[in-house]
């Protein structure tokens, strides 16, 4: 990681030159020291939802500051300047539908233009962002001093029954996905199955052969929403070493969305890594007050989804969402409870096998952990936990990397 | 199309006051008072094939003035804003491969790349380049100072036996789409049908539902390169207006891309446009020296397909190919020609029916209309002719709108 320092130091440089002067100050309750570290790392995480903006009928500005706050967005370019976050994979995400024809083109058409929002968004900000395809491609973006962005799929509902269709998103520049999202489908059982229930006891027979498909295009499989069957399939039945990409640890707090010790060990043991999720009901049991439940429900009903109102009624939305937040606050997580995860995690699977899916914009989110600028605490508790710079290097995208250059090797090795 | 007169003078001056005084000079051969007439209109072409060079190892960048001398291309912003061109429909098109499985997937792959290059050229340009999803969107755009950027679609072969995929390139934007080009296809009989042969006697049945889908859609559908058969029978069988987005006509020079004077007045008679072809070899039989064909013959097989070619060495290819124009200059057709198949056309089916879709960077380009900075010509030389600016602005876009607005309205009419 020696070469990633240098360039990012030598980038620092530069922009400070340029007048960013929001990098030269560390974050509140960051150490300068701290902060001079995690400038110097090259950060990525695994599973930014903020794509899911892009197609709304009011669309996302990645270049405009948002207030977590007033709208609950977690990322944007601004914010990962502040945070010191330097890219990550960027989700396609689909939510399950129905498994029947209709379904399916419908979700691969809009699966189709998620891909094409994003290239979009690096295509209007050529000197801000570029597309990362190979795993060396971070570290020369990195150096560029722009932002990286890796293309992820969450839930592969999109392929239908046709798994050709994964081969057409890796042209699209996807390098990592998963099978399944809430909701069993045709690939695999989820850790939250739905009607459909635990249909396969892991993954389907098209699941199977997803996976190999994927080992052969060089696509990293993520097992974050798969069952703990499923996960453990994926483990044995790939080439390559697989992620959780947003995920949490059973030990703490036992969810469906959190693996058991035995499946991370055993996961790590073949060289996969966990990215630790920050959503708040994976890491703890949070109740909250009646008067807020139904607050949100009549917010629900009453507004449809957010995602799909335009400007004015949107901003309309937000007050009376912010005033329900005023006057009956939401119970969270803390940020202490979730490096009480990542810290057992570690201990459990060693720096080689952990590092940070906060599932930013896509549910993550917790008290002291509100969006990405406060992602610099992580490295400052980590330091003050003893853990080292290579070791912060390792977590904060060297594992990654590792796997992606695996995957591709992998590919390689076919030909 | 009074209104875009007045929006086009207001653009004129906006632009003038900027700087831009290139609007503000006449071409070689072009008398103010025809320049003056062709910036008020609002101009389109209907066939733009400069997409083909978005996915080339190099690239291509529209914003950047080429020379068609050096390298032949044809269209970029800077000569859009010299010829007066306001906009046009960008071609996805796709090359004819086997009608195979495997075929199939690549093709349908490979144009979604090409939609979505066009989608990140304008994302590229948001103050240059706008997106054009509806019949009244040219106008807006063009008042916005803007180029506008409609999708077509040339050789339908990457649906493959997925008609679903139609209204995949819906969504992305494709508002123009024609079945076939140079092959018969799964949809229909090519003027130039290859191995297949004249295999349908027109459209197949999955042609047939594809007319029948593009009107749902509310897509304009485009004739050029099917056969004269097929093409009679989209007239028949489509419940809007079809359009000939580059055609030639048959009387001056009978060619299998020209259609003969019966189709003409039968598709005008049912509302349908031609938009006539610039490429020279469909106007005039053009022999070239045997010293000509033998050096370009082996300047291909040399370098294979240019658009392949890297730039160091793509600079070399055009070296090559400079050199054999000079030694032995290509038999080309003339701009003289190319009106006299015009003038032809107007007088054989009216005003109404008739636009200008020169094939540029698709093979079009004639002597004195080597690129779009010489289309200022066609305006000097029909007025000359006694058509008047109201008759222009019909053939210069109104027409082709007009065909928009009636899929858009068949398109309501479902409903």
């Amino acid at each position: 990681m020696a070469n990633f320092s240098r360039l990012k130091l030598a980038l620092i440089g530069a922009t400070a030159l340029a007048g960013c002067s929001t990098m030269a100050t560390a974050p509140a309750g960051v150490s300068a020291e701290a902060w001079a570290i995690h400038n110097r790392l090259l950060t990525l995480d695994t599973h930014l939802d903020t794509p899911a903006f892009f197609d709304t009928v009011r669309g996302y500005d990645i270049m405009e500051r948002h207030d977590v706050e007033r709208d609950g967005s977690q990322v944007d370019y601004p914010r990962m300047v502040e945070g010191g976050l330097d890219g990550g994979f960027w989700v396609i995400y689909m939510g399950q539908g129905p498994l029947t024809p209709e379904g399916y083109r419908d979700v691969r058409d809009a699966a189709l233009i998620r891909a094409m929002s994003i290239h979009k968004m690096v295509a209007a900000n050529p000197d801000k962002f570029e597309l990362a395809l190979t795993s060396s491609d971070a570290a020369r973006i990195n150096a560029s001093g722009k932002k990286i962005v890796y293309i992820s799929i969450e839930n592969s509902y999109e392929l239908g029954e046709d798994l050709s269709l994964l081969d057409t998103f890796y042209k699209l520049g996807v390098r990592m996905a998963g099978p399944v999202h809430n909701g069993t489908n045709q690939l695999a059982d989820s850790t939250n199955p739905g009607a459909v229930g635990m249909k396969w006891g892991g993954l389907s027979p098209m699941g199977r052969d997803y996976v190999k498909r994927a080992n052969e295009l060089g696509i990293v499989l993520d097992g974050s929403h798969s069952s703990d069957a499923a996960i453990e399939q994926m483990i044995d039945l790939s080439a390559t070493p697989i992620i959780l990409s947003h995920h949490g640890a059973d030990h703490l707090n036992e969810h469906p969305r959190n693996a058991p010790d035995a499946l991370l060990k055993k996961m790590a043991a073949k060289g996969g890594v966990i990215h630790m999720n920050a959503l708040g009901s994976f890491i703890k049991t949070l109740p909250q007050t009646k008067e807020r439940t139904d607050a949100m429900t009549a917010l629900r009903t009453k507004w449809g989804n957010p995602n799909q109102l335009e400007s004015t009624r949107y901003e309309l939305y937000l007050d009376e969402l912010n005033a329900i937040d005023r006057q009956f606050p939401e119970n969270r997580a803390t940020l202490e409870d979730y490096m009480q995860q990542v810290l057992y995690t570690i201990k459990l699977v060693g720096v080689d096998h952990v590092g940070f899916g906060a599932d930013w914009d896509g549910g993550g989110g917790l008290d002291g952990f509100r969006d990405i600028t406060a992602l610099p605490k992580i490295t400052d508790r980590l330091l003050k936990e003893g853990y080292t710079e290579a070791d912060l290097a390792k977590m904060w995208s060297g594992n990654v990397i590792r796997l992606l250059k695996a995957a591709e090797d992998y590919k390689a090795s076919l030909k």
